[in-house]
């Protein structure tokens, strides 16, 4: 995307050539901040405190994070430490995991001293397959809503979409994924309106209206229990979210508030496409019930923006995803195509992954 | 209720005899301020504000508010332009209506001096009704919660309730509706525990938190999005709300969310209870998707606090209730009994209403 008028990524090298830069997204949408991060320290701790988040910018900040660590310190010792680190920020996305062992896997034979500049250019392909792969998304998930829009009875009227948390350009290095093919549709000229749940407790729905808003797409917030509402009253044609993790058997994980909105869109009969990179699928594992759901702080219930709203003496639990099976995905929407949210469909667009064994 | 150790509605005559004094509820959890409340106007600016907010406290106002009205000014004329300001005031609640129309058929024979004496008699009556209705919701009520308890295999682990919105005393003149059986199994030692529900986008929630707290009842605040994985996780036993209006087909109007919440209940097995008193009850109507749904101001959507959260450009839908079918619910708790979501079950109960012309 462009940003004031110059292209820019989420997550970049600096022009010193080694710092990394990215998007404070904490801050949005009120301010568009910069930060650079100089260490795998502040790396976890950008990642762990949610300047950066989304599946996929995770990942690619993880791969950066193990190229900072290199370069300030090659040794096995300091990458095991390193990558421990990196892990422990936060716990279900796959991605985070995925960035530091690509990273890790391509320096390990090198001697020490060649590790840094591997690992960099490790960290910069991981970003150009996010683009690749949140473009083709783009191009396989329009396939889709075109076909929506063909099959309404009214085609002038605007394909009602439904998204929830943002997987748009702000949660990958760019383009999006749930996003990618509304911003291919909208770029093309199909029209379209976009329903944004506001996405409680951390509202990563603001950030989704301001992407929207940036590339003009028609859109709408709604608090995240309307949505079964709108889907009641024949306002949405489809909804398309992201996924932190996809496992091997098609089980959704994604941010806290995707399960009742695809209750909801099965009750309505309305599809739910989930778009889903490769890199966020955990074909380790079969059920999303095995997998451990972040448990965030209750502040982010009980407060905010820093003010206590709830009683004194309430407490608050503060689960940060949940689980959709996969019988109530419609498709899952991967760089490689569509398909069933089920082992055989994923085996068949991942032959190489599909016997990876369980743990 | 005890509040500060004095016994206290949340809509009374003030000492002088006349005015009305309510509880500002835009103002807890932070602050229990009092408001006197002195013309028809002011009742219609608090209810539509939210000062006073729950239908059967809206039907308690109402009521006082046509007192005001009569004290003002008796003459027909006056009357008849008191109610239409009441009735503006908020389209979907129907123990507004209800309100109004009980205080005029009361007064409409008399002669417009005695009209203001019999209003307040009326109006006090409906309170008096509220706090028996909402009484005897405790007891039936109750009776579910202790089979419940009765029903599950740790006997000695707390009954897990889950809410949403506030039905509780403040929602009403005293006791509350859903709140009505927790309280009273808590006052008789049955051990609970109640998940609250954030309600966004007014937070409703809160006040059920401060509620609680207040009555010592156990409680954890979540965001409303969570309340799907907490019964996937076995964590709820069942799921008691209010309700705004409950048609003669025993279809449900209830905040925004409640909808969503019943539709998780039933993939998980969990049953689904509504406190309906009977003066919410809309004879006239079968199905609730016929009845209009108020739609409040976007800000509540896009501001927190008077702080606009969303970016600029971003517009927001904001309904403030939506049908629950009755197909969903599992029982209505009437002051009467305990009765099927339907007709017939609303029927056995009220035969005195269910041959109410619809409009």
């Amino acid at each position: 995307v462009k940003v004031n008028g110059e292209p820019r990524r989420t997550i970049q090298l600096a022009a010193d050539g080694w710092t990394v830069e990215i998007i404070d997204q904490t801050r949005l949408p009120a301010e568009l901040a910069l930060v650079r991060l100089a260490s795998v320290a502040e790396v976890a701790r950008a990642i762990r405190d949610m300047l950066v988040r989304g599946a996929p910018l995770i990942g690619a900040a993880a791969g950066y994070g193990m190229a900072l660590a290199a370069r300030s310190d090659p040794s096995d010792e300091a990458l095991a430490a390193a990558a421990a680190l990196l892990a422990a920020a936060r716990p279900t996305a796959v991605n985070l995991v995925w960035g530091v062992d690509q990273v890790r896997a391509a320096i390990a034979a090198l001697a020490p001293p060649a590790r840094a500049a591997a690992a960099y250019r490790r960290a910069a392909e991981i970003c150009e397959q996010d683009v690749a792969a949140c473009r083709a998304i783009g191009a396989h998930g329009l396939g889709l809503l075109t076909r929506a829009a063909d099959a309404r009875r009214d085609r002038a009227a605007p394909l009602q979409v439904l998204t929830h948390c943002n997987a748009g350009w702000l949660a990958t290095v760019d383009w999006g994924t749930a996003l990618a093919p509304v911003y291919r549709g909208h770029h093309q000229g199909l029209p379209l309106h976009v329903w944004v749940d506001e996405t409680r407790p951390r509202q990563q729905g603001l950030l989704t209206a301001w992407e929207l808003g940036h590339e003009g797409v028609p859109h709408t917030l709604v608090a995240d229990v309307a949505a079964a509402s709108l889907m009641r009253r024949g306002l949405v044609d489809l909804v398309i979210v992201g996924t932190d993790r996809t496992t091997a058997g098609g089980d959704v994980l994604n941010k806290i508030g995707t399960y009742p909105v695809a209750l909801a869109a099965r009750e309505h009969g309305v599809p739910f496409y989930v778009a889903a990179p490769g890199a966020s699928i955990d074909w380790t594992r079969e059920r999303g019930d095995d997998v451990i759901i972040e448990e965030r702080s209750p502040d982010e219930v009980t407060h905010l923006r820093g003010v206590r709203l709830a009683p004194p003496g309430t407490g608050a639990r503060n689960p940060a995803f949940d689980v959709t099976p996969a019988r109530l995905v419609t498709a899952l929407i991967t760089e490689r195509g569509v398909c069933p949210a089920s082992r055989d469909g994923l085996g068949a667009l991942y032959p190489e992954n599909v016997n990876v064994k369980r743990p």
